[in-house]
């Protein structure tokens, strides 16, 4: 629980501080000394029962720097007791994972002394985020200093604030020697063994380690097809009739693939506590807006939009929108197919080295164009989402999740289906998929990584050159973190990474059987890959606040549903190949009836495995079901307890027993 | 909670009699006196607390009956308490579904004074059933009497009697008023109105009640289709090709029915106050056996069977002769199939009356058939699944659902798909479909209702004839009762009902395109399903034992199957009629492949269209997250109100607080 700080600047905080909070360098006097009570005040009476204070920073002439960056922390006891109210699970003495509960706090594993080093930063950081994000309104009208900021009882006072600008940020501190520790053991040595998931699970929770460990284990089940995949390459070149074993293969291995990551996952949600970990109450999002009415679950008042205005925002605009950029999307590949034939013929015209180099130009071309369209559409497609006026912020992930996706996979592969299956030319889907592939690859390296880290390190230069100006020879880390990590950018969750992840597995999945270096390319890029994702993660963004998380969500079904197109269209494609089509000599009909019928059994085999495999491995099952047992026990053994407790010493009236 | 009796008999039973025990008439003396103590023993001794007494019939010379039948009943304390033990839900004052807690029984609808008429008869004897059931050894090591009926701690006594035959049988008592009043409202006057759903589930319990629900549901949802049916019929006779719009009908109709269905059913499952309650802890089976171990869960001491061996059991032996029957199925088609065409020869070379009769003779051989072999097959499947050993019931009957299914799909279906697909003869197709449809519901309705009512009255008649023998003159109702009950059929639960409309949905939703009447065949059979059904529950069979249910469990599942074959099925239909194939006069491949990507695309419509539907209307989604918030709410105000007259009146150890 300690960060590697000094605190020579002990003027600026007498605790540890863990998060920091930046309202608007405008705000109220009136508005910050409410917020800061509020946050002060003991719980009992509504407020957060955190520690507040202010960073002053040395006045400075020429840069003004935010006066109203605040840093928060905590007591031992307060977190304690919000590690139970957040419903933390942690590990018993005998090894299960258990909700920790204050009154057991002794038989928790690694729990001494007074608790001190038993909850991780991570932790801590989320209890607080709890309890800032649970600070409600009571009966304030409005935000003290601005009649606009309406409030009713209940509201969260930080999603408030936040919506209108007031608050600019909150974001958790690195904890600079457990990141010198993280960034060593996960990526500054070359090695040939697993992330510590463990240990990124602690450092950044368990949303974030999910991701690394499915990543992980894609890149390691790819392993095979790349193995397949350099002979099949080198030794059947130009022999495409040759890939319907690996076809199959690619089927198998697809249905496989997601069966067993779902069992992993568990058995890793399991070992964090966060399996059959409840999910909290979700607050309404910050930027959800309606008239005043009355909520119909609690009967209290609150905004409400209804849901028929949201669905007519949906079907009349979003929905013609999104099929408006798909239309796009096939005008753009139309006007590519014709640079491509454009190309072709100028080599066949005039074929020297600089028309074989022109061959692959409007692939690349077509690559980065889709690229950009994918970054335009997202923008467009988090404006229209937000604009939808979602009430949770899971609701509205759902939406935009789904309008990214349907609109990424036709741009990304609209144009290798039409190559497929219309011109059902496989060198040019070969060689189109190659430049997809590595055009893609490179330009999100470029873009996730590199950029972010050049004008990342721009920036520290900058502030450290204006703190040493500023502060002379006086050594303020505490500031000059502060001062270094609010510039960070922020890291915007796990979609982007996970949405990469689901394009690759859409390239290897759909067509690496005509193509089968396509794996191997894969691979090397999730290889620098984890590296990058790591090194941005630990020095290019501000720390994200951990997240628990018992699965990869919603995208378990986008990539199943991937992996369903995937026997279609390897079906299909085996029912191409010439070397199939030999055995069917003088009818096509009855090979297509007999692909369609194998294609048929495949999908029916595949959600029958689907519902026969297990989602949660056995003895993780018998674990989970010994802890609902034991809990059981426990409550019945309590009301016991209490029970003669009251008897032997006190007098209640006889309706009191019934609350048991 | 009045039985209709009078009790002049009144040395028989000083209570209210509700459920009937028959031990076999050999048990031994000592192991009655101790299940009797047992079971009178009060609750935190570990009896059940409910009342029991032995029924003396007078003595008889010619035939003997059982000495050993005893009837059960309880206090109205001891049911009120078990209904919240049992979690029964009620409708609480506000008008939603609570669960029942003695503390707030005040605040129930109807309940007046002390809870008399409180509970349904039905809810009686469930929570007697429950208390019978829960029933369980202390530290006896066997039966007293019989040393080789092992017992051990946690064991249900009344399992391990049962399970050898000590225990032959407990059922509730029927009402007869109740009943009376039942009958007349539900299948008495003849009249267009929905049945008394309400009554039926007062009566008989929630499974049995959904069972009709669906009854009626799916007999509704079928009159459209035989509207346009019957239209079709009368002016398409020979006009096979017209059938396309009437797949496309039957395509979008086969997917709407279940996904309303569903929300009906939670509409239902919600007034009945089954939706949200929680599942019971699932007892081992009465018949399961294995070697003394350690449950890995509880860790206690009891009878364990490795899944390993199971899985050997299921592999080696029931997966083989499981294909055995298939291929046993597929002979006797072939057979069918040989006997149909002497049967057309013959007509052909000698048409006359006689062999014209003479070709439907084949057809209803073969329908005979198959209705032996399903009831030979169900029983060897209930024989290896039971050999199986399954540790729970619910595992017992998915294992038995599934081996019946599969037989039943393949050996009523199989011989409609060879002729629509090989033999694509939709003259034919037509008629066996008919065939098959009206001789299996014929001999359904004679086997299901009107046999077991003439063989039922029979033994009534016997019956009372023997007891007015017996008891010259005197009026002992309950007596007559009991031993006219404790001989009738019993009811085996719903399996048969719903497997019978399975393979009528099947019939409608895949063939129904190539014979259209069809569907109003199924309804007419439905019509007079629902009175026989309801006939044979009221007058045929013992009183079933309520059963709580949400909604019709794994036959939602088999339903959803059987609609998505539809969808192929239905689309291959439409690929074979003459008027689709008269569009691609040149090329089959074309009309084949257009056929595959329409019914893909389809499939993948069903898939959104029952993801995006939700199961749960809208309203009661709302009323359940209400109902979830106020207990919430409940529980804070009843920790602080515990808290407060603690910290009045009692000085408790500080740990105790940790408690709440």
């Amino acid at each position: 629980m300690q960060l590697g700080l000094s605190f020579s600047d002990s003027d600026v905080s007498s605790f540890t501080p863990l998060v920091v909070l930046e309202l608007a360098d405008d705000t109220k006097a009136e508005a910050i000394t409410w917020l800061l009570n509020r946050i002060r005040d003991k719980q009992q009476n509504g407020g957060a029962e955190l520690l507040v204070n202010q960073l002053l920073f040395p006045a400075q002439d020429d840069q003004k720097s935010n006066p109203n960056v605040f840093v928060v922390g905590s007591t031992l006891q307060r977190l304690l007791n919000g590690a139970e109210d957040v419903g933390l699970f942690k590990e018993f003495q005998d090894g299960t994972m258990r909700g920790f509960t204050y009154a057991n706090r002794e038989s928790f594993k690694d729990f001494n002394g007074d608790g001190e080093g038993f909850l991780s930063d991570a932790e801590c950081q989320y209890i607080i985020k709890h309890g800032l994000d649970t600070l409600r309104a009571k009966n304030e009208q409005h935000v003290p200093g601005y009649p606009k900021l309406k409030l009713y009882p209940g509201k969260s006072v930080v999603r408030r604030l936040q919506s209108k600008g007031v608050l600019i940020q909150y974001f958790p501190l690195h904890n600079k020697e457990d990141l010198k520790r993280l960034s060593f053991s996960w990526y500054k040595k070359f090695k040939l063994s697993f992330q510590p998931l463990d240990d990124i699970r602690h450092y950044f929770g368990e949303g974030l380690a999910l991701y690394f460990g499915f990543l992980e284990y894609f890149t390691f089940a790819l392993v095979p097809m790349a193995l397949i995949g350099i002979p099949y390459y080198l030794f059947d070149w130009e022999d495409y009739d040759k890939y319907v074993l690996f076809a199959v293969f690619n089927l198998v291995w697809s249905t496989v693939f997601l069966e067993v990551w779902k069992r992993c996952s568990a058995t890793l949600a399991y070992g964090w506590g966060t399996l059959s970990r409840k999910k909290a109450f979700e607050e309404p999002r910050a930027g959800f807006h309606g008239a005043l009415g009355f909520n119909p679950v609690t009967g209290r008042e609150e905004p409400v939009y209804p849901s028929s205005k949201r669905q007519l925002r949906i079907y009349l605009v979003s929905v013609p929108f999104v099929l408006l950029c798909l239309y796009l999307s096939f005008y753009v590949m139309m006007v590519y197919f014709d640079m491509e034939f454009w190309a072709i013929n100028t080599y066949h015209e005039n074929p020297n080295i600089a028309t074989s180099i022109l061959l692959f130009v409007p692939s690349i071309i077509y690559a980065v164009v889709i690229e950009i369209m994918n970054l335009l559409y997202r923008c467009a497609a988090e404006f229209l989402t937000d604009w939808e006026n979602h009430r949770l912020e899971s609701s509205f992930q759902n939406h935009l999740v789904l309008k990214v996706l349907v609109f990424n996979f036709v741009n990304c592969f609209a144009s290798l289906f039409y190559i497929a299956f219309v011109m059902q030319n496989m060198v040019l889907l070969r060689q189109s998929l190659a430049t997809l592939l590595i055009t893609s690859q490179i330009l999100n390296q470029v873009m996730e990584a590199f950029l972010p880290y050049w004008l990342q390190r721009r920036r520290n230069k900058k502030v450290h050159k204006r703190m040493r100006r500023l502060m002379g020879d006086k050594e303020l880390p505490l500031l000059g973190q502060v001062q270094l990590e609010t510039e960070m950018n922020t890291y915007l969750g796990t979609f982007d990474d996970y949405l990469e992840q689901f394009l690759l597995f859409g390239y290897v999945s759909l067509f690496s059987c005509v193509y089968p270096l396509a794996a191997v390319l894969v691979v090397l890029n999730n290889i620098t890959e984890v590296y990058s994702d790591a090194f941005k993660m630990c020095h290019v963004f501000k720390r994200p606040f951990s997240e628990p998380a018992a699965n990869i969500g919603v995208w378990q079904l986008a990539f199943e549903t991937m992996s369903i197109i995937a026997v279609v269209t390897n079906c299909a494609l085996i029912g191409l190949s010439p070397q199939v089509k030999a055995y069917f000599p003088e009818s096509d009909t009855q090979l297509i009836l007999i692909v369609v019928a194998i294609e048929h059994v495949l999908l029916a085999f595949k959600f029958i495995l689907a519902f026969v495999i297990p989602d949660v491995p056995k003895h993780i099952q018998v674990k989970l079901a010994k802890l609902d047992f034991d809990s059981l026990e426990a409550l019945k053994k309590r009301v016991r307890y209490v029970w003669n407790k009251i008897l032997t010493c006190c007098n209640l009236p006889s309706a009191f027993f019934f609350f048991f």
